[in-house]
C-alpha cells in the first residue's frame, strides 16, 4: 500500500488559506516527501504526517517555494528525535544550496545524504520495495519530475494450495517467497501457488514545467498523477508557457497521454482563489482528475 | 502613534495553532519587523499587516526559529513591487548569513541593506522620527534586543496661542515647529505656544536570553515591554536559565524594575499549549501583564 497526501497545494507564496505544494508518500511505516516550501513542516503536522517517518526528500528544484521549508523541518525532525539518515535528492548544486541554508541548522542529531541529479532518466533508488526514477523538465532552472513505484507480491491463489494441500498456516510463508515442506515430504514453491508478478503501485509527480514529451511516457499507467494546474483557464496557457507552467487543460491531457488512474491537480497560482471554477477544463480532457486541496489523501 | 501587532508568539518551531513570534511595528505610514521565522510572512498577513509598508527588519539572533522566514519574506516583498531598500539589522555574521540564505532569492527589485551589530548599546538609527537602539542579551550565541521609539511634538497649548492673538489657522504651523508672523508684524515662536518636549513612545522587544541586569535600564519606561515567556511556571526558571531563557515571572520582574507601561508575553514554549494558564504568576509580580496571542495589537 502507498498512501499518499498533498500536505500543500500552493504556488510561488504560502497563503493564509493555502500552504505551498508538496507530497507526502508513506509505505510500510517510511514516508517520502517531495519539496519542501516555506511552512511545509506546520502543514504536515496539519494534514497528520508522522515526521518521524520521513526517510527521503526529493527536491523538484531551488525555487523558494520548494525549498525555503528545509532549515526548519530538518531542526524539526532533530527534535522529533530522529537518528536514521535523511536522504536528500536534488538537481545539480544540491550540495551548495543545503550547506547555505543550513548556516541556520548548523548541527543535526541524524546525518543527511545527498544524491545530486544528472541529466538523465535513470532509476534513482531500487530496493526490494521502493523504486524511485526522475524525468528532468522545462522550467528555466533544472527542475525534475519523480515517480515513486512500490513493488507489490505476486497474488496469492488460495485454490491452487488448497489443491496441493498446504494448510493455511503456511500461506504466509508461501505468499512472501518463501518454499515450504509438507508433512508428507513433497517440497512447495512460492511459484506453484501464485498468480504471477502484479504492476508496482506508482505515483508520478510533476510540477514546475511546460508540458515536454517525454512526460506521457514517464507516467506511463501511474495509479496516480499529481500534476501542477497553475491556473484553471485554458486561455492563460501562452502566458504560463512563457512563465514555465501548465494549466489544467495540458495537466489533464498529460494524464489522457499516460493512461493515469487518476489526476490531482495542484500548485495553484495565488491569484486562483477557487480553482474548483475550473475543474470542467480539466474534465473535459480526462475525467477522472480531481482538484487538489490541502489535505487530499488516498491510499493505493 | 505607534502600532503595534504580534503577528506570531511561538518559540523554538512553528504550529498549526501557533506562528513563530515576531513583532510589527507601524508609524507614520512605515513598518518595521522584529524578527522573521518560518510562516511569518504568513502571519503578517493573517494579522493584516501591509507587507508593503516594510522598510526595517531588526534581527535578535539567527537561530532558525527567528530567521528562516527571510529568503520567502524578501521574495513576498519583491512580488508586492517593493522598490525601495529594505534595512536588515542584526548580529555579526549577518552578511554571511543573509547571503547564504539568499541562495534562494538571488534576484530582488529592490536593494538590501545590513547593518552588523557590535557588542555596544549606542543608538542605531536616529532620524527626526524614529529611533532604535538595541542591547546585547545573553542567549550562547550572539542576541540583542531593541528599543523603537517615536518622537512625539510637544503639546500645543491653545490658550496660550489665544492669548497672543494667534489666528486658529495658525496653529498647526506654530505646532509643527514653525515661527508665524501675524498681520501686526509680530512674529510667534513656536516655543511661546508649545507646553515644552513630550517623553517619546517606546516598545521594547526582549526575547530569548536569561535575565540581565542591563535589561531595566534599556526597557525603562517604556510604554510597552514586549518580552519572552517561554514557560508559565516558575519552577521551570532553573531548566530555563540553563537554556537561554526567561519564565514568566522573570519577565514580569523586568516590567516591573523598568516601569514599563504594560507588558506582553511571547515566545511561548510549543509545550505551553495554554499560556494563559500560568498569568497569576506574572501578574503577581507585575499587574498589567497581557499573555501575547497571534495577532493581538494596539495603538501607542
Amino acid at each position: 500500500m502507498l498512501d499518499v497526501c498533498l500536505p500543500g497545494t500552493g504556488g510561488m507564496m504560502p497563503l493564509p488559506e493555502r500552504w505551498l505544494s508538496c507530497c507526502w508518500i508513506e509505505y510500510q511505516g517510511k514516508a517520502l516527501l517531495v519539496d519542501c516550501g516555506e511552512g511545509t513542516q506546520i502543514a504536515l503536522k496539519k494534514a497528520g504526517c508522522k515526521l518521524s517517518r520521513l526517510d527521503i526528500l526529493l527536491v523538484t528544484h531551488f525555487h523558494a517555494d520548494h525549498i525555503a521549508g528545509l532549515p526548519g523541518l530538518l531542526l524539526t525532525l532533530g527534535n522529533h528525535d530522529k537518528k536514521t539518515p535523511l536522504l536528500i535528492v536534488g538537481p545539480q548544486h544540491l550540495e551548495a544550496v543545503v550547506s547555505s541554508l543550513m548556516i541556520i541548522a548548523p548541527a543535526l542529531p541524524y546525518p543527511v545524504e545527498l544524491i545530486e541529479l544528472k541529466n538523465g532518466t535513470e532509476g534513482l533508488l531500487e530496493d526490494d520495495e521502493l523504486s524511485v526514477s526522475y524525468l528532468p523538465l522545462e522550467h528555466g532552472i533544472p527542475c525534475f519530475g519523480y515517480r515513486v513505484s512500490l513493488r507489490r507480491k505476486p497474488v496469492f491463489n488460495p485454490e491452487k494450495a488448497g489443491q496441493l494441500g498446504v494448510p493455511k498456516n503456511l500461506f504466509k510463508t508461501l505468499h512472501a517467497g518463501t518454499p515450504v515442506r509438507l508433512d508428507d515430504g513433497r517440497q512447495i514453491e512460492p511459484r506453484m501457488v501464485l498468480d504471477g508478478e502484479r504492476r508496482p503501485l506508482s505515483v508520478t509527480y510533476i510540477t514546475d514545467s511546460v508540458p515536454t514529451a517525454p512526460m506521457a511516457d514517464f507516467a506511463r499507467d501511474s495509479d496516480l498523477l499529481v500534476c501542477e494546474g497553475m491556473y484553471g483557464e485554458t486561455e492563460m496557457r501562452d502566458k504560463m508557457e512563457e512563465k514555465g507552467h501548465m494549466v489544467f487543460a495540458d495537466s489533464a491531457r498529460l494524464a489522457s497521454m499516460a493512461g493515469a488512474g487518476r489526476l490531482w491537480l495542484t500548485h495553484f497560482s495565488p491569484a486562483m482563489k477557487d480553482p474548483e471554477t475550473y475543474i470542467g477544463n480539466a474534465r473535459a480532457v480526462f475525467r477522472n482528475t480531481e482538484i487538489g486541496y490541502d489535505g487530499i489523501k488516498t491510499t493505493l
